[in-house]
């Protein structure tokens, strides 16, 4: 395989060599059945724990308000499907939410669920005051994502948070595209469930958690056995886990390093293009996921632009992965009012710690090389 | 860590090498997102597509029938609360099953649907003449285990899904346990929707699938993106998918040369004990899952028993990995209606291909050590 500049990490990331590492050690050294009464997987409990507290270390939380999950996409379903008080038919949650949210909410909808949509402004913030005139006694749930994934805007979580806390309703946020990339604190920002997803931090596939807040109402997503203390079921994937929390760990204590240097690379870009005077538009908010760049370019098919990159071996992305193949204009985007010449030119870039200097300047010079053309 | 002699294979199995140096290789080259249009996870897709059609081959399916998911519990999460007409309101299951149907059918329970369970004879065979008459017009599903994790017991699956099929009620088989350990014909038996998990056939944790036959009625579990033809969002992780893959094969293939395998080692444990005239019953049937033996021993407490063997690093079970430190006799023993005096003392062997004759002969001779004590 050649090499290539892989710039498509709000995707997903590469793992870390000391993670599949550690992933490796526990695969083969500890398989056993971590909830099986012998010494054989004392091991396993240790790691579980220790997994628990490492994670719980890095978004302030207590370790006990710790479930592992399969990933991002099963702790939204838990949180949308399963969180709040019963008797209640109202779930609020943002126009630019993963397909993960907005497709639980759509089941909630026809399981007889009101489900109210909140309007965000061009930068891609969520509206306070909409949620104010949305809120009633009947609200069982708010659920606003932490950053969103095309475009990087970072939500005012505190606020938000704050507003459905003053109605007694609880709030949830998926944290998949911000966590390991810009410091969270879940007690500072008060909120009472977190989805988390392991690959979006250079850790495995297939493993994520979701924080319940002590004393969050919820039920089990997946029944059966007693794992998670009876909220979570299935064989605790331990090498998956204490990986995901190695993962984590180093993303949190170079959080501020990993910034400053993302930062630079998108300004490397975002230059180079100015300077070579390209109509474009970058889109989402100053307040952003270091290094998620969202660019819509006048007059040019994002889909040209994504597969002339990718011949120069360059990987973008137009939107979300999880959109698949579809070449229509994302939710996201259409929810931002870009302007009709540049919504279709829209590509995502998304730096991570492992791009280079040297990568961001190729990128830009790719570009320009395709508008030019 | 010491050498230590894994007996507790139905709980969990050790990854193939070959197995983990697939995963090792893939996570590595080809971490991508395999969602996205671009080149470089143009080998994720096809990894995708083999693993497809390698695990449909092992269970005579089509490519297309098969639907990845996080394991065993999440597809029989997947089959109870999902499949079938949503108009119909009764799910009839076995008094036998592991939690994860058992829990997953409270949960319907709980939401209006009226739950039956199939009574069991003493080798734990589930009766047709219960599901004749049990079964109505009003029934969603049928749910059996094709082999029972704790007794080991291989269920009539043809002869109960053609009594199913004949009220035209969809039928789900929780393979967890059976799957690699015989062979398994899902167009021959006819069942509509069977569940799987990798690492109890030597795969990696955290991965497993749902076959789903064409034209069956079922929705979404995990909604969100578009992965999986829409049926099951979350990002493919594809290197614990193509492993699994090969972990089925492997053991596929080999089915009748482990089988002859296991039996042997069986037999040595079960003649060394009546040898030196230990009173026990062997539960279940003859008619069962190669190297999973349930004994129950008179007047012992079998977590006596999984402890003093653990003391001489040997690794057996009381029951279900799933009920944790339960103490108590599980519902499957229960079930069975062992005598008052030997129900206490069981414990469960569960040997793999990776086992040997000399193991066997250590497990036969610890065991008959601590009861002669």
């Amino acid at each position: 395989m050649s090499k290539i500049i892989y710039a498509d990490n709000a995707a997903t990331t590469a793992m870390d060599d000391e993670v599949l590492e550690i992933y490796r050690d526990l695969i083969t050294n500890y398989y056993g059945n971590s909830s099986q009464p012998y010494s054989f997987v004392r091991q396993n409990k240790i790691k579980l724990k220790e997994a628990r507290e490492i994670i719980a270390k890095c978004i302030n939380a207590d370790p006990d308000e710790i479930f592992f999950t399969s990933g991002g996409t099963e702790s939204n379903n838990w949180a949308i499907k399963c969180a709040g008080e019963q008797n209640k038919k109202k779930i609020i949650t943002s126009e630019i939410e993963h397909h993960s949210i907005l497709n639980s909410c759509e089941f909630m909808q026809s399981n007889g669920y009101q489900i109210e949509l909140l309007s965000v402004n061009k930068n891609g913030i969520i509206s306070k005051d909409d949620l104010i005139n949305k809120l009633d006694e009947n609200t069982k749930l708010v659920s606003v994502m932490m950053a969103n994934n095309e475009v990087g805007t970072l939500e005012p979580i505190k606020e938000l948070c704050e507003i459905a806390h003053r109605k007694n309703v609880i709030f949830h946020s998926d944290a998949v595209q911000a966590l390991g990339h810009i410091k969270i604190d879940v007690k500072e920002l008060g909120i009472d469930l977190l989805s988390a997803s392991a690959h979006k931090f250079n850790g495995p596939k297939g493993i994520g958690f979701l924080y319940i807040k002590k004393d969050t109402k919820i039920y089990p997503f997946h029944d059966g056995g007693k794992q998670e203390k009876g909220l979570r079921a299935g064989t605790e994937d331990v090498a998956s886990i204490f990986s995901m929390a190695i993962a984590l760990k180093n993303n949190c204590d170079n959080v501020q390093q990993n910034t400053k240097k993302l930062l630079l690379l998108e300004n490397i870009i975002t230059s180079y293009l100015n300077k070579e005077s390209i109509d474009y538009i970058k889109n989402g908010d100053i307040h952003h996921i270091p290094g998620n760049i969202s660019l819509s370019f006048k007059n040019v098919s994002g889909e040209m632009l994504l597969h002339r990159l990718d011949l120069k071996g360059i990987m973008v992305s137009t939107g979300s992965a999880c959109d698949g193949m579809d070449d229509q204009v994302s939710h996201v985007i259409k929810a931002l009012n870009v302007p009709t010449e540049y919504i279709t030119g829209t590509i995502r870039i998304s730096l991570s710690k492992k791009n280079t200097e040297e990568e961001a300047k190729i990128i830009a010079k790719a570009i320009v090389e395709i508008l030019k053309k």
